[in-house]
């Protein structure tokens, strides 16, 4: 059994809007993360690909440039606002964030190879058929394609469930 | 960030003959077990189920009673096999050990429930389209349906990439 206090580990983890994403990331500080370790934390926002506001511009008259402007400054804001709530919740561990354009399947799992990670953690979007079909898709899809090991963390469904 | 150190987890790893598998058992214990904790490892050996023997029985002839006590022996034999390798793996932490029967992808999820699991650990089988479009619905099926957050290890493809 080693000693991860001594390993520097570069672990990636996807951080979104969902309260599941929250929770993957507390459950990783707390179980994956050792208080004396030289681990660097790499939160990762995915943000849907910009062609998919211009593909909704498809009569011209819809959305002017403004609007366009906009909603990138929207998207923009809400990205900055998971990352730094992620961060405010990573206390005495190293953080570095990235904010990435385009699908998430794909994105993760280049990233993942590009910042040569030695883990990727995941919450699970579970609850619901639709959003499971879809969402779900996202944690199998990296689980399979990316090459180091993925944790993936589902949000307890009750409270009581939450105290384990 | 808590200290790990203090909580008692129960961590189900699924053990199988594969070089995978005994990957995935190392990582966990170099990666996940931290030397000073109180964690117990719930090594999980999942035999065929009995009725895939009895299905190959069909015309009454090929399969006596004495070969199917031979095969249903040497099955033993690989499990218990399998479970005394892993165990060897396992130095200075807490270990339990169980060997079920049944469909893989059933049995893991029922067990990880039944033993109160806080973390599931798999190794993933994920080479060749065959090999990956069965085995590896193992780990999704698992991941999708396990409460508890699951971890999947890829084994290095090169020795190089095992270094890391």
């Amino acid at each position: 059994m080693a000693d991860v206090a001594g390993k520097e580990r570069r672990i990636v983890v996807t951080v979104d809007e969902s309260e599941e994403s929250r929770h993957a990331l507390s459950w990783c500080l707390e179980n994956v993360i050792s208080s004396n370790s030289k681990d660097t934390l790499l939160l990762l926002y995915v943000q849907p690909p910009r062609a998919v506001y211009t593909a909704m511009d498809g009569s011209g008259y819809l959305f002017s440039a403004d609007i366009m402007a906009t909603m990138e400054k929207y998207s923009n804001d809400v990205a900055q606002s998971v990352i730094e709530k992620a961060k405010r919740m990573c206390q005495d561990v190293k953080v570095e964030t990235r904010v990435e354009h385009g699908d998430a399947r794909d994105v993760i799992c280049q990233m993942v190879e590009k910042l040569n990670a030695d883990m990727l953690v995941m919450g699970s979007h579970g609850y619901g058929l639709i959003k499971r079909a879809f969402l779900g898709s996202v944690s199998n899809h990296c689980a399979q394609n990316v090459k180091c090991p993925v944790l993936i963390v589902k949000k307890p469904k009750s409270p009581s469930d939450a105290s384990n």
